[in-house]
Formats: C-alpha cells, sequence, structure tokens
C-alpha cells in the first residue's frame, strides 16, 4: 500500500483507484498535491479524479481542506465478507475472551506475507501493543502470523523466508530451520506462542480458527506482558474460543445474497 | 446504497464506483449479470470494470465464482477518520460500558437521514438487537438517533420530518409536534431516551458525544431490555464515558498526516 504508482496501470478505473492506494495509515489525510505525487498521477488527473471520487463519497474533505478517506467507502468496504462473516462470528467470542484474560485480543488473516488484523481488542489494564484493525504485521515474529504461516502452503512458507525473516528484537526467529521446526511444533500442539520476538516485553499465544471443512481461515490470538505470563494459561480459554468461532461460521453463512 | 445507476454518471470513474454500488447488506455476494443489472451498466461494461476492480482488490471472487467485496477495499475504507479516530477513541470505553452494564453499546453518527453505526458491542445476555458496525437506522425511533437530530441543524430537523416520520411500532413517535418537544427534552437534560419504538420490547438511552471545540460528533447509546430497565440507571455510566471519549478525541489526532 505503499504511495506509488505501481496500480495505476493504464485505465482510467486503475488511475482513480491508485488516488486511493495514496492514503495510509501515516498520511490519512492529505492535500490535493500530495495525492499526485503519492500516486504518481499529474497534478490537473488527480484534480479531475479527486473530484469524482468526492462526489461519490470515496474521498472527503477535512475541516483544514486536505482529502481523507470517504464515510461510503469505508461504509461498502465493511461488506467484505472478512467483516460480514468472520468478524462477525468472532466478535461476542473476542469481547468474552477480553474480559476472562484481561489480556489483549487479536483476530488475523494472512494477505500474502502478512498478518492482517481483522479485529483487536485491547485490554485497558493488559500490556501495550502495536496491532491495529485493518494493520498488518510480519508473519514470523507474531503469534497469530505465525499459526496462520504454520497452515500455510510449504510454497508460502518457502518464498516467505526468502525474502528474509527481518530480526525485530534479540528474540526474533530469523533462521528458516529454526523457523520451520517452530511451525511444526505449532502444527502438533495446536498453538503458537513467542516471546518478545515482535516487542520487548510482550509475548503471545494463538490458535487456529477453522472454517466447516476444517481449513485455517483466522488465527485467534492473546497478547500479554511475558514477564507475568504462563502461555498454558492462555492457551486454556483461547482453544474453546476459536471453537465456537469456527461452529458459527460453519452454521451461519451471512452472505445472504442474490442469486444472480 | 441502492442498486440503481444513480451515481454511475458518464465518467468511467463514475461508472467503476456504480460497480461498488451495486453491494448492499443483503447482496454481498453477486454475479456478473446481478452487478450489471444492479448498477445499471451493460454486461460487457460490467466485465471490464469488474476485472479491473479485481485485480486492483477492490472486489474479489468468492469459492462460488461470485464477486464480494475485496479486502483491499475493506483496508483501505479503514482509514476513514470515522475508524482511525473516533472509533479509536470510543472503543475502549464502549468494552468497558459493555462489561459494566451487560448491555448493548451503539456508537453512531449522523448521515443525512439517518444513524450510521460505527461499532457496536453486543452484550451476550442482553437483548438481541438489529443494529450492526457499518449499518443504518432511522433518526427518530433510535436512542443515539435522536441525540443526533437533537444536535443537527434545525433545517436539518424540519426536513427530516417533512420526509415522514415512519412507525416501527404502535410507540415510534410519528407527530413532528411531539417530537420537537422531545428533541428539546434531549437538549435540555442531555440524555435521549426511547421505549420500544424501534423494537418492540427493547428501549434504549443514549448521549451526546463532544469534540474538543465542544460540537456534537456521536452519540453514545445502550440498548437494553424494557421490561427491566430504569433509564436512570443506564444514563449513569453513558455520561462518562461520552465525556472520556470527547477528551480522547480532543487530545489525541490520530490523522498522522502528510503535510503535503
Amino acid at each position: 500500500m505503499a504511495g506509488n504508482s505501481r496500480d495505476a496501470g493504464r485505465s482510467v478505473t486503475g488511475r482513480a483507484l491508485s488516488v486511493l492506494t495514496a492514503f495510509d495509515i501515516e498520511h490519512t489525510r492529505l492535500t490535493l498535491t500530495a495525492i499526485a505525487r503519492r500516486a504518481g498521477i499529474p497534478l490537473a488527473t488527480a484534480h479531475r479524479l479527486v473530484g469524482e471520487l468526492e462526489s461519490w463519497g470515496a474521498v472527503q474533505r477535512a475541516a483544514d481542506g486536505r482529502y481523507e478517506i470517504g464515510l461510503r467507502l469505508w461504509e461498502i468496504g465493511l461488506l467484505a465478507p472478512v467483516h460480514t462473516a468472520l468478524r462477525a462470528a468472532a466478535l461476542p467470542l473476542m469481547q468474552e475472551l477480553c474480559e476472562l484474560t484481561g489480556e489483549n485480543v487479536h483476530l488475523a488473516v494472512r494477505d500474502r506475507w502478512e498478518a492482517l488484523y481483522v479485529e483487536k481488542l485491547a485490554a485497558p489494564r493488559s500490556v501495550p501493543i502495536i496491532s491495529r484493525t485493518g494493520g498488518r504485521l510480519p508473519l514470523h515474529p507474531t503469534g497469530v502470523g505465525r499459526v496462520l504461516l504454520a497452515h500455510a502452503p510449504a510454497r508460502v512458507v518457502q518464498e516467505y523466508c526468502e525474502r528474509g525473516l527481518t530480526r525485530h528484537t534479540p528474540y526474533t526467529i530469523t533462521e528458516p530451520g529454526r523457523l520451520a521446526r517452530e511451525l511444526r511444533a505449532v502444527r502438533s500442539r495446536g498453538f503458537a506462542r513467542t516471546s518478545e520476538e515482535m516487542t520487548l516485553g510482550n509475548c503471545s499465544v494463538a490458535v487456529p480458527v477453522r472454517d466447516g471443512g476444517g481449513a485455517v481461515v483466522a488465527a485467534l490470538g492473546l497478547v500479554a506482558r511475558s514477564v507475568r505470563t504462563e502461555h498454558s494459561k492462555l492457551v486454556k480459554p483461547l482453544l474453546p474460543a476459536a471453537e465456537a468461532i469456527g461452529k458459527r461460521l460453519a452454521e451461519h453463512d451471512p452472505a445472504r445474497s442474490d442469486a444472480g
């Protein structure tokens, strides 16, 4: 989602969409000039496209005159199955977990090389965490990421390792062989655990969420302060919660949809 | 957001966006034919536009071959300030309220003639509710809607009443004069209350959320079973929570943004 022109393509639609990719979490409000620069399109083109996107509600003006993502795009984005099906099935269980454990709760899916956080509930008395709903973190040093990697096709794991395992703390596993052993352990023991591999002082535990067919579609995890945490104590409530989410997913297909 | 061509306009961008408006909560998965029909564009045009939207990630194919809103559009939609600023400020307070009261918690903003639900936390032991995150409900019979209407410009209230006050239950206020008196009461007492006006058996209480400048930017509400509820008991924890959200909004502008 970097602000470059890789999506611009040649079509008008592609260029309109490239305007949207100018925005990211570090750039939620942009001037027209910044949009043109980050989208890699001429200012006059940006002016016209932004006008069209604004009249539709994909972008809107902030009080200071800069542009931001519009209410209508937010609303349509929430029709994605990751929200209507997965998040809807998981939220009540995540709330219960958060109450029960007093720790931060994460739900994530894998999107290519990253864990995409579908929902995050922060517990007020738990440890501060860097994740956010709609945000991304790497797969190898996070609990949810490691579950998703452990259940990804072998070629995904291989390519992921070939791209290099970034060291985030002195404890991050950066050696592919060691990561492979850890992923096997995740599959055999049924959960992943990390200790200070993404953020010093934090540890995490995560388990897979399976759909009706048994495929791993998401990971559910807890992040806590490492010094006071026994991993096994965190796993105990996670397993039934993940199972309940899978059951809700299987029972209730909320994609009430047009037959065509 | 009805599936018609009102947004199609004449531009290519407009037609691409009209593809997105073919989707709504009752139609989260659509065939190409259904998209063309609902967007009011020829099938060949729909084919080309959907292809462009798919390659960018605005739409994606479900397992059954139909199209749904894509992960990337969901992700970009979450950059809207209603999520990054308002929802981020409110969520911890909403979780606390949900735990404390055991009732359903709502956060909504006004978008034209409707209350748009920015977040909803359902309490497992509370009453079932029809709202959903990203969903819309009318302003006059809901607690959050009534707060938003009470703090809207007078011409908005007048136009809202002229459009007709739909009766949802035998208890819905549908007489403009009575609604106007109720809105004055909301402003003077500092909160709104409804009893079985949207859904039989449910009642609600809601309070305004104010930004740093004192403007009402959202409404925070609780929905409970009417027979066992005293409105005043629900209002008590709502007021400090709304104040805390306003404080967080004022203190922390999360729109870390490019200077241009």
